[in-house]
Parts: structure tokens; sequence; C-alpha cells
């Protein structure tokens, strides 16, 4: 297995966090880096997602992971147990998101020469939404369980993202959960935000959530 | 139907939250009202929740509720129809947390001479848990679909509260969630904090969580 280090990160230096994503987005273009900031709630099965994507992604590209947790390092190691793929673990040190200066010094420490990199955010739908982390592509996920009204509640995450994943989907029989209304809502607030349903358990749909990564890098 | 009063919330004029935290608890137990902060994930049935609860205690004490949200103003209405007790929606206005000087603005419109009102904090279990809001009691609930190890990665808000509630364990059945070992790593958070394992949509030991309130309110 890789070896995953982890990281405290450091207060960023840069006073203007719009312009410092600006400048890591305009660079990560550059190198042909895709950057896919993940947010979601704590609990929503970012983790289990992202091992299932990466491994098929992993077949056709050079794939990276970041994980911010605020005190753990569980989730990179699984990653990387599982995958095989580079992975950090980004130390946030209580802090409730991401910024551009601290993906930085997560990209510096993950390497070069990467197709894609997963930023897996902190768990909460609400401040990893306000702070650009310099990603080409941003990401929320929303399970089943946690109810179709998220997108009402939390508008400013999916105002911000290019696609919505709603996850947990093998759960549908147990919860009132109506994915046609939480992509009415979604679409509300982002009508260019695409919504796919998964289940990372039984592999449902993750053909089409695969496709859309694969067609996105092609785009790059 | 009661009317349920919207307010946007000011920023508050307290340099030192910490301080303004303490008189507004040390007013609320001269009053002899108890506060209860509810903090949680997005999703975790909070608001569900609290309706069954409020069932319950207003038989016997007179309940309030202020319902924090970024932007909407749903749970408010749903709170007083079910239960039709005082509430009042606070909306935050992106912000991401409550505190002292915003629950004081919120309990000024609930009015006076409640027992028991509940402040459903903004579905967050990082930013919430970094604030006092003046509670005199705090809890945190964490939902079965979001996994038993969210006290390893949300430390602080276990840390704070003095009961976890363990919600939607009707779900149990289908998600792989060991109450023991989150009741374990809670108990490694904050060895004084009880755990309450319950189901709202069924019933399953409500009645435990109602003793809790009511052996609480009788300490006070």
């Amino acid at each position: 297995m890789r070896e995953v280090r982890t990281i405290l990160l450091q207060k960023s230096v840069f006073e203007d966090n719009d312009r410092a994503a600006e400048e890591l987005r305009a660079r990560l273009r550059e190198e042909k880096t895709c950057l896919v900031n993940v947010m979601s709630s704590p609990g929503s099965g970012k983790t289990t997602l992202l091992v299932a994507l990466i491994r098929r992604l992993a077949e056709r590209y050079r794939v990276g992971v970041m994980e911010a947790d605020i005190d753990s390092d569980i989730d990179a190691v699984t990653v990387a147990r599982e995958t095989g793929c580079r992975a950090v673990q980004l130390h946030t040190g209580g802090m409730c998101h991401l910024d551009a200066g601290m993906t930085a010094q997560g990209l510096r420490e993950l390497g070069d020469g990467l197709d894609i990199v997963f930023l897996e955010n902190v768990g909460n739908l609400v401040c990893p939404a306000e702070y650009d982390t310099g990603a080409t592509v941003n990401i929320v996920i929303v399970s089943v369980p946690e109810g179709a009204d998220k997108p009402l509640k939390y508008p400013l995450a999916f105002e911000k993202s290019d696609l919505v994943v709603v996850s947990k989907i093998d759960a549908l029989p147990w919860f009132d959960f109506d994915v046609e209304k939480c992509a009415q809502y979604a679409a509300a607030r982002n009508g260019g935000a695409e919504v796919i349903p998964v289940s990372a358990k039984t592999g449902e749909n993750m053909d089409a959530l695969e496709n859309w990564f694969i067609r996105k890098l092609s785009e790059e």
C-alpha cells in the first residue's frame, strides 16, 4: 500500500482568496489537471462513493485524492488502500472549510502529473460553499436519508456545483425521498447542474457518474 | 394555528461571545427557562424528532421553539402546526452558526414565561459547536444513516453536549451502524454525555428521551 501522508494545514497567507483561487484554477487548467471539489453533509457516503468512482476512473486516468478532516485520518488511508491511488490527508485543525491556499498546500504534497484530483472537503454544507478552493469542477452529494429539501435549505452549495449526486439510492424503499422533487429544487438553484442518482453499494447508475467525469475530462 | 414570525438576525453587537453567553445563561437560570441547543448534520431528522418530543413535553410544560435556517422557513411553520407551541424562525442570512446575541434576539421574539425552549441550530456539526449560544443544555443528534464514526470526525459537537441522541434507529436493519461503538466514540470525547437511541417515526424509546428532559427540568 502507498504511504499516506497527513498534513496539518497552515493558515493561508493570501488575503484575497478569490484571486488565489483564480490563479490556482488557471495553473491547473494549464497543467491539464481536473480538480474536483466534493461537498456534502457529514455521513452522506462521500468516501464510499469516491472509492467506487476512483476504481473505475483509475483504469484510464492518473487519479489523486485529498481528504480534508477536522480531526481524524481514517478516510485517506481507506481510499489509498481500496484504490491504490495517491492520497493525502489534510487536517484543518478545527477549521470548517478549505480555501485556495490550503488546497494548494495539499496539491504540493500530492505531487505532479495527475489527470484528476478529488478534494473531499469538510463534511459541511454551509461553509465550504463560501470559499472558492480553486477547483475546476464542484460537485455536491446529497444522500437519500437526508431528505430531498437540502437544495432549499443549503442553497449556496447547490448554486456553486456543476453536478448534484444523489447517493444511497439503495435506501429509497425505506425513506420518503422524491428524486424528481430534489432535482427540481436543485434546478431552481442552478439550472446548469446535472443530477445523477447512484448507489455505490449496489453499483446502480455508477456508469452514468463515471461517464460524466470522462466527458468532463475530454472537454478540459 | 399560531402565527409564526420570521426574524432576519442582526450581526451581534457583543465582541465577547463567551461573556454574552454566560450572562444569557445566568438570566435563563434565574427565570427558570431551560434553553436546549440542538446540533446535528443536515438531514438528521432534527425537526421530526423535535415535533415528536415537544408533543410529549407540551403536556406538562410551556414549550417554545426557535428554528435557525440559512434560507428557508419551512421548519418553524411545521413545528408550530404539528405541536401548537410558540415558534419563531431565525434566518441567519447565510451564517453557519448562532451565537449568544442572535439567540437572545430569538428569545425576545418568542416572549416570556416558557419552561423549555428548543433552539434548532443550523444543520452543521462544525461551526455551531464553536459558538456558545448561552443554552443551559446542549444536545447533538446523529442519525443511523450517517454512520457511527461521527464523534471521531466532529469531536467538538460531542465534547460540548450533555446528551447524544442517535436518531432514525428504525433504519438500523439497512445500515451498518453499531450503536455500542458510537456510544464508545462519544464517551471517549465526553464521558458525561448520556446516549439515547430513538426513532421518532415508530416512537421507539421516545419515553427515555422524554424522561431525560423531565429529569433535567426537575434539576434546574
